[in-house]
């Protein structure tokens, strides 16, 4: 069946539905060039202000993960499960989170994005490792999964090429925070992947891209919803993101603290996300009979040393500089180093994830623009968390910079960044709420 | 004050107001290409369905009207007056009214403008007379108007260049029927016309492009605001568009009636809507005391053969053949005939404006697209119009076409377009309404 562009864009902005055919033409059509740039902007601004109801979004989402070539596993024995974040600052949970599922069985064939806006992505931490690329073909792919079980790839323009393509339109037209285009960019990429299990962390607070609970409790349902109807057993956590996850902000940095967590060091509170969601996959993956032993199983996987030698033959299958496990100095570094100090004695009662999201950021860890690059050597690591008691002139955060004017003009935002009280803050549960497909009517 | 376009969207799209500035920014920004055509069309939805206030339609209006060159008429004695229909079935009132006007005494600088969809446009009527061109370099223009007080120009690209973008945007998005899109995008042509006085004629009903009443009025009264707002004494009159207007529907045929209309004969609803909207151009420009002494004065420049010789003068100065006037038999004609009749006898209670409006445009009369060409020798004309009463087997109109495949797929669109009862039909009113400026608070 044949339409107009025009006549469904009016439809759309009349409030009207369209029908599974129509959204299959207009995604098709959008991919092959026929609907215009400018067609698909009036339409997508059509849908932030008028939504898409439960039939339309699961058509829609299909559309997108069959705009172009889907993974085939079928030949791989095993349970296949991958995870998502809905991106945090300091969220490195992916790099160390899959070598430990892989260790307790759990294929892993993830696909990782690059960063934009305040938050890092995991595929530019990754590619801090010397020599590592997450740019694989598709045979490349398959073999890393095949020989190791999992495999940091790299999001591929042959999949779900219509996302990407509706991607960069939404981020140039000021539709990009539009809940059924959000769940429906996600799970369209995720879906392409031939899952049997997806777990889904979606941030919530003043550093996600969603920073509304109502909101990111509907995104979350409207996840699990597209998964359950694709016959992928998904389950998404609401998690907090006031304060950046574990010390770490910035790429090389980053992949540091992930080694330390495959050591069996590193934060707890990235321990805890990452014993969460694993322990969740698990689960999907019937690898663990309940959540208890799932854990346990994960603690043992690093404790063994098993879920660090995965990831360092992943990361040499990789074309990356194995070495890096036992001697992460060979990861590139910034030369200067300048400290953000507590301007009185007092308790941590805030680190403003969004601010240093965005010092990092400016100082080059992450892009503002799609064409900016990356500097791996530059970060904060943040010294004093909420509740810790610091006093006047003692470090909150050291920080590692190349370009004296990169640090002047984010010295002051950093230092906003920190809050300090008379009192110990209230702790905020880091975990929230969890919504499994299971469970779900 | 520099601003992004994305910031901009964003504040429409979530209801706020945009300033002058952001407005003024956006629309320059767009006309030199800076702002995307896809960020343009994705802004316009944001328009579609959030509204622009008063403040922000005015400016938007001032600053389309500012995008390009304006008209200096200075030099010129007398009253600029014009007017502007938003376009019916068979409305040819310009050709015939500014002679008119011309001949009372009133300077008409207008500016006409091509068709598209199921209404003709003046400019291709008037140029299926043999040799004539409207497209006038800018001394052409001001020559024919300083030499003979009145021009057909051609809508020019240098007027109001960011309409011209964005009308083409918006036909292309589905953002064409916003009000206040609209309103804008016709007044800033019209106030970049150096006018001291301009009649609206607004369309309702059926063969309208906004066929709501309420709607339309609501335009009207919009467009007649931002007149005044810019010191332009303006007058909307709301007109019934039901059935097509006079008996001739297509360019060559739409000339003839407009000549004879200055040779005092033609169709009585064709007459009374000239009347109106010129007796209200006189008033406008201060040439009569009165609504009946104005009609007078333009009957009399009929009956004198003013009009009629201002015409001739004009259609020569454009390089048109005079000889039109005298022998109306120069114009083109397409080769074939064929008839509606009457399926049965009874009074004919309506003859749907729309419908005769798109056979037209299938004939050849006018562009479904923009690209498509012009037939100027093939039309309908109406035979029986609402309140005639016609017997089985008469005609009820007479086709005149070129290809057989056209006329054989708008033969039964056609056949449909009249519908015959028992009882004659309560007339309805041609004129509605009357907005003035003058009379605004």
């Amino acid at each position: 069946m044949n339409y107009t562009a025009v006549e469904l864009i009016e439809r759309k902005r009349d409030g009207l539905e369209l029908s599974s055919d129509q959204i299959r033409w207009l995604i098709s059509a959008f991919t092959s060039g026929e609907v215009t740039d400018y067609q698909m902007a009036a339409m997508a601004m059509a849908v932030y202000l008028r939504g898409l109801d439960h039939q339309e979004l699961a058509t829609w989402t299909d559309a997108m993960l069959h705009s172009g070539e889907t993974l085939d596993l079928s030949g791989l024995e095993g349970p296949k499960v991958d995870k998502h974040s809905t991106g945090g600052v300091g969220d490195k949970v992916t790099i160390p989170l899959l070598p430990m599922v892989r260790a307790c069985g759990v294929l892993a064939p993830t696909l990782t994005g690059r960063g934009l806006g305040h938050t890092g992505g995991t595929r530019d931490k990754l590619e801090a490792i010397p020599g590592l690329s997450t740019s694989l073909s598709s045979e490349q792919f398959m073999e890393v999964l095949r020989s190791h079980g999992m495999v940091y790839g790299g999001q591929s323009e042959n999949l779900a090429p219509a996302d990407a393509k509706l991607y960069a339109l939404r981020d140039a037209t000021g539709t990009v925070p539009s809940l059924p285009l959000i769940a429906s960019s996600i799970m369209s990429k995720k879906l392409a992947e031939d899952l049997d299990g997806l777990v889904l962390d979606v941030k919530t607070g003043a550093g996600a891209f969603m920073p509304d609970p109502a909101r990111a409790r509907e995104l979350a349902a409207t996840m699990v919803g597209l998964g359950k109807a694709h016959g992928v057993r998904t389950t998404a956590f609401l998690t907090t993101m006031e304060s950046p996850l574990g010390r770490q902000v910035g790429n090389a940095s980053e992949i540091k603290e992930s080694i330390a967590v495959l050591r069996g060091e590193g934060p707890g509170d990235l321990w805890e996300v990452v014993l969460a969601l694993g322990a969740e996959m698990l689960l999907l993956a019937d690898r663990a009979p309940d959540e208890p032993r799932a854990r346990s199983m994960l603690t043992e996987a690093v404790r063994s040393g098993e879920a660090l030698a995965v990831f360092e033959k992943v990361v040499e299958a990789q074309g990356g500089d194995p070495r890096v496990v036992e001697n992460p100095s060979i990861l590139p570094l910034a030369p200067r180093r300048a400290e953000v100090v507590a301007p009185a004695p007092g308790w941590v009662t805030g680190c403003h994830a969004l601010t240093v999201g965005v010092a990092a950021t400016r100082l080059g860890a992450g892009r503002e623009r799609k064409e900016d690059s990356i500097d791996p050597g530059v970060g904060v690591t943040i010294l004093a968390k909420p509740g810790d008691r610091v006093e006047r002139g003692q470090a909150l955060a050291e920080v590692a910079y190349r370009e004296q004017s990169r640090w002047q003009s984010v010295r002051g935002l950093l230092a906003g960044a920190w809050s300090i009280g008379d009192e110990p803050p209230e702790p905020v549960p880091l975990m929230g709420e969890r919504i499994r497909s299971s469970e779900m009517d």
